[in-house]
């Protein structure tokens, strides 16, 4: 069994680093680290819910991704410069927005639309599920402080829900890959699961060679025990409620 | 147990029609029909590979998705009138796309690239699942033709890939989800399986309350089910050679 | 005299099928297919008309026109991907849409909006008049419809269009160019004509050299012949009233 | 039979004006003024030609159209604005460039490309026309001074060519529609013809009712008898050389 | 000291003509000469003001500004084929946006929005401020005739503004710089003033070297020589009343 | 003379902090912090100049500046999003780019293009001067870098510069306007100065009524005392070398 770039065994976690509003002005703010990795979500409320929901009495959660053009050894180019989100970015924040919203009361928002943006500031893979566990708390505490206020009668959030890659790397199953891991896995796998352990989304696919059902149960299983302890983190945090603005 | 709309088993197949050389002028070209989805899946030639390929001596494949505007009952806008291709769109063609590649031989193509267009003439579920079929009995007949024409030496498909939708709707497990029930499943998945048995893609999500194990483990087995059905249908097809172009 | 490539008199079309419901989601569905070329008619119903109609009491004709990528030998870029629709596309559904309104009566439609979309699933020249003819039927089921089922008072098309393209090949008038004609052509013009034999549109341009008045006349009178044959296809299928839908 | 507006006879075109080298940095320059529709043309030399013409020894000339925002009483939207021509933009130009190609000896130009702008400074009717009318002198000059400056062996213009509008107006056919004619006419037709009294392009559209063939014949003849003055006047001023330029 | 190219002093500004009503379909419109550079400045009225706005009872004024592409010697991509505007473009359009604003009382105009187009008709440097020069004429005869037809109570503007740039070309302070001495300043100054001698805009950038405070203070005089005539001219021009329209 | 709202004296700077490499994959990396406004500059180098500049032997600087959706209270739409960055964009990022390549000596760079991203985490107005002084920093420990890799062979930065906002608020010039008095400024300036004591941009504009020769040399002379400052805190950090990279 080789040994991992940075000395990790294959069911551990990069060093994982939560600050709660980093920024001020958004209602939910936290930097997250993974290792190397580190997206700023910002939680951002409007009271306006999109036209097809209007009228509904429901609220509405969405997300957007996008990767700072410096985030990465090789600079890569503007989306906003280009004119265009690529199929990637589109992919990544329709992701993180069903997965938040799989643990969200939609109805007991009312009509009120919250924007989670997840901007990487730097990569080194596991952006996206880096995005959803940090995307979690800034959504947490946006809606902490609509209900602190008033705006909200209840906290839709029903359950806490947490991300981590797995992946087959060298004929190996590893837990929370790193990019240079990530680009030769043979098997990459993004998995979002709920404090109650159960699936909000399974994303498997070969790289290389496809996968037995063998492998898939072994990744499966590396993904329960990192989410578990992604998900401790994120109650350690939530265990103190945000601080209240004027 | 309720009964399904059409009156199908729960680990039911839709009717499958495959029509081998629909249009005459793609090297390849299919129509996949299942139930009343109808795609078009043409396989085109080129001798020329994206940029960060050329002298690599690699082919690629790659592949486009695209649903008429009239394909369902309520028009949808046409995207290139629109100007950008959805989120979604973007997502189906590059899973189609990785299903396919994920089969191939890319250093025994040479350098070729083969685009596989899969344009949905009418929608009715599983138009993804569609496209992965039908797309590769296109892209073998496109190679088949290029072998026999000596622009390719040996044949780069190794094995055959298929796709199936699976679901849980009103709480049962069921394979190959019409719209009608894919709008109200309470899990989705799509699964892209290889003839030798191993997985290519595994993609499910929860689309009401997240989902047990034991609920994910039945969908990968109905799919296993399904896909089995679907890769002998491929076969029949793939028995005979094509016919050659002049 | 040079002869055709398929051995066709200078005043004869191409064999013409016409496949009514070929899709049955949209309100009108014509395969409509010209020797070789191939296009899928669909006409699509909205309850909304365009901002500037509101209000006035009028219905709208519209017409899109696309070519599937692998729908000639050499793939075309698709237009969704290239973010924009070339003016070729524009011009041709114009002229489609120009056409189908010139034999509708709009105020007798009330304020609804149809759609025609035409997609050229294989291509060998005259895809848009095959537009025009295919159209024409789509939209003339998709009222039938509307009449059956009371959203319209009255059938609002007035009388019948069909379209033929004729042109100068070899210094010789002809009917109904494929591709290898067409790209070849000195002259090319396109008819639209209406069961009373007037005229909708004539556009005839010097590919190379500028023509004579007597040119012009040439080809006004093959035209006539073509569309004539058209118009009785057309009048056969809609003899008989399209099936009714729940 | 109803008097015009501006008091013209049917067959009579409105007041012209042509201002050479209005502008004096582009290579040609003609401001074409008919009656109040006011038209800048400039040609433009590149020594390179599209991509697929390079390596053949032939040139290339092309067109653009514009409207200035201010150049009709209600402002029409900026396309640069918009970030995109509308259908009747491309359809304009590429009638103005197929127009000047049609009497262009594009391999006597060699590997050069002109690109031939048509910018609307004022809009009232016919603007498509008085392009291609002024856009030939301004193609004219820029070869001339090509020739004069021994950049071009031979002028490659071979024989004039000039357009006008003509339709059905009140019932009754009508000489260069102004704008108040052709919003309300029941046929518009745009004819470009040679001196040598030899059609280019004719394209008419019936805007209500179908036309009978009697009246196309009557638009063509009353065409014929405008181009032929607008020849004329073209030819006064290509009498004398333009300029010669440092 | 170096002479300048076309002869005139380093505080003399080129010869300037102003054309009134050069076109009549819009509300204002201004052909300004400076030089060999020509400017076209309309101005549109609607009785629309922007989404934000509306409700407030104030009005608004904003600019476009484009090049045609024939403008300068070298032909320039039309923005609108590009499919966008240039940031060039941009600035400069809210830099003339601006400085129209600032002599505004945009209350006293009710809720009506005037948009000030200005096209390049040819350029030799000082584009933006002449259209600034022109627009504003533009902008006062629109808003003269839209007191005299009632649709404005009192005249909006205030004061009258006009602009000219400056630069150091050979070390020395030049006024209003043609394109040749703009393209090799080393410092470049765009300056904006109003009739009562203030600043509308400085904006001073160094193109080659860091300039010092004294250099500064040379160009913001010779701005202020500049402007003072430009100011003449154009009282010249409104102390006669626009034609009035229909 | 109102109080400034947090406490500040008029030519008082808010509190600095600059974070050198913030993060660690780009060549240069820079997060500075100017009382709530937070930007990250980054320095990416590319062997490739623009296409105009390929063998000159000479290099290029430029910069892109970008807003995060949710930097400020409200948010703001991804320009990636919306498919283009706005004219407000465009300006800042040409500003930063002349900015920086006013100090730099392009040729000393040999061909490489140095792109310095300028991206506002959280913004309380000054974030383009910020971004100016921020990505100086960046700019240098990249140019440091190469230097001491041996890919450039001298030190491009010829002197430091530095960026400030000064306004006119309450009738009182002011340094460094937070966005609470930029919003209601009467004269907004930007200024950008090197460590000379010259200017290298200077952009004043009248937000409300114009402003006289008095105001604008008091804006100067605040300006010149912040920039002071500024250029002070960079010479700290920068006076120690950056760290190394494998």
């Amino acid at each position: 069994m080789t040994k991992r770039l940075d000395g990790r065994a294959p069911d551990e976690l990069r060093p994982l680093e939560l600050t709660r509003d980093y920024t001020t002005f958004a209602a939910g703010s936290v930097l997250i680290r993974v290792g190397r990795t580190v997206v700023l979500c910002t939680a951002s409320v409007a009271d306006d819910v999109p036209r097809w929901m209007r009228g509904t009495g429901r609220g509405w959660v969405t997300a957007e991704y996008s990767m700072l053009p410096g985030a990465s050894a090789e600079r890569v180019d503007r989306e906003a410069a280009r004119g265009r989100q690529s199929g990637r970015t589109q992919e990544i924040q329709r992701l993180i927005g069903r997965s938040l919203r799989a643990v969200t009361d939609l109805p007991a928002m009312g009509e009120v639309q919250i924007t989670v943006d997840c901007d990487v500031l730097q990569a080194d893979g596991g952006t996206r599920t880096a995005s959803v566990c940090g995307g979690y708390i800034a959504l947490h505490d946006a809606c902490s402080r609509l209900v602190a206020s008033g705006r909200m009668r209840t906290h839709p959030l029903r359950e806490a829900a947490a991300a981590v890659s797995v992946g087959v790397v060298d004929g190996e199953p590893r837990l929370d890959l790193a990019y240079e891991e990530d680009s030769r896995a043979e098997v990459d796998m993004n998995v979002v699961m709920t404090a109650s352990g159960r699936f909000v989304e399974v994303q498997g696919t070969a790289e290389g060679e496809p996968f037995a059902r063998s492998e898939l149960d072994a990744l499966l299983e590396l993904a329960g025990v990192g989410i578990g302890r992604l998900l401790d983190a994120q109650a350690t945090v939530l265990s103190v409620p945000p601080a209240l603005r004027a």
